[in-house]
């Protein structure tokens, strides 16, 4: 049987989602427990494979099991067996032929950052602090030439052996708010899939335009000519979160919840 | 010349505000912060000493120094020299004959907590988790039992030497949203003072009312009586921040912000 989960973690002490050498991970983590909880060695994935320092809110992954637990148990058993900064929130038997990577349809990720003076150790460890005067008109209004289908290759780190470095961004939004003397700034950003460190260099570059040191035909020139020279820093991991992952059905009925 | 600061902490490391023997404190880190800064002992007092692992968003503290450093260069000074989870916001000469705890008119300090199933990883360092179900009218309506000179002995914990256990509470408010499935509550709770621990038996109390374990009566006994067999249980301290405090002067002009 496959089950499907909903999990929730901070990223700050792991080294990423998948399995890795030299530091631990939240799939390593996640495949101890599961597979102490069902008595065999399981094997789990996940919709998006998280970077280092960078949190889920709800990220969905996938296992398939031979055990008659039953998913409203999974998540009891599970958190019984996880550090304080893993939790799963939900469990489902998945429906048929599911894949949590090829069936999502949209995922969304959110950066935030906090424009203040000093910085704020109670915003500090899921929002990166910006000093400087940040243009906040101009940052929304670059948000726009995101939107669409890209070849985003000048935004994805070198290295990494994908297919096609197209994707489609369905939406990025801008939500701003005031608390604790600074300017808080959330950005969503809405796509079908997303590269290794799209998002992150996304925002530098929204960020390097909304303070005067990127002008707009250089994005517009990032995009069509994928030039890589023509795009911010890339964001620190820890102001990033995978917020959600959208498939065409829902997984979780309300009862699981 | 007095001088004084602005500060905020994550108190998750700490044992506290006040220096003591078997733990690390915010005050200790301070003063040695400080002391390094200005070349010689100084000692630095704070308008309240919050307990082992509450946090501040605006403690305000003072300390007297000879020194030639202008009030405006402390923060970059001292932060530069304290760890990331304490900052020094702001920095002026205090006004004449003031003192951080005698000159306080009002302190605000803010409880939270989430309501939901499963425990939230990204929530878990600033709130506390509550699973089952809370009244969250009642809580609002309990909230207004508190506002007023009372004696809060019962809210007290035992050992403190204190002369009086009076203390007036201004306003309580209980303010509620909702985010990535849970509902979020903030109880802030604003008087002229506060006894160790009264504001985590406070909050303990009124969810103990909202979860329906304590009756209104057993809580106005607990005002008038002193009996502290009628208040609920004192919460955990992660949960607390200290939010403001406030004079009958503003200590920063907008300049040192």
């Amino acid at each position: 049987m496959r089950y499907v989960l909903e999990i929730a973690y901070d990223g700050s002490n792991y080294g990423g989602w998948q399995i890795q050498k030299n530091s631990v991970t939240v799939q390593q983590r996640l495949e101890e427990a599961l597979s102490d909880a069902v008595g065999a060695k399981v094997n789990v994935s996940a919709s998006g494979r998280t970077d280092a320092g960078v949190h889920a809110a709800a990220q969905i992954c996938q296992f398939d099991a031979e055990t008659t637990i039953p998913p409203e148990r999974f998540p009891e058993a599970l958190n019984y067996r996880l550090p304080d900064d893993i939790s799963v929130l939900r469990c489902a038997f998945a429906p048929e032929n599911f894949d949590c990577v090829r069936s999502a349809k949209k995922k969304t990720y959110c950066y935030r950052i906090y424009i203040s003076q000093r910085r704020n150790p109670l915003k500090d460890r899921y929002a990166v602090h910006i000093r400087g005067a940040v243009d906040l008109d101009k940052l929304k209004f670059i948000s726009r030439v995101f939107v669409g289908g890209h070849d985003f290759k000048a935004y994805c780190a070198s290295g990494s052996g994908i297919k096609t470095t197209v994707r489609t961004v369905f939406a990025v939004n801008v939500a701003v708010s005031e608390s604790r003397g600074s300017t808080d700034v959330e950005i969503s950003v809405t796509g079908n899939g997303f590269l290794y460190n799209m998002v992150r260099t996304m925002v530098g570059t929204m960020l390097g335009y909304a303070q005067g040191e990127i002008s707009e035909e250089r994005i517009i020139q990032s995009l069509k000519k994928c030039d890589r020279s023509c795009v911010g820093k890339t964001m620190p991991a820890k102001g990033l979160t995978l917020e959600s992952v959208e498939y065409p059905f829902s997984l979780f009925t309300r009862a699981e919840t």
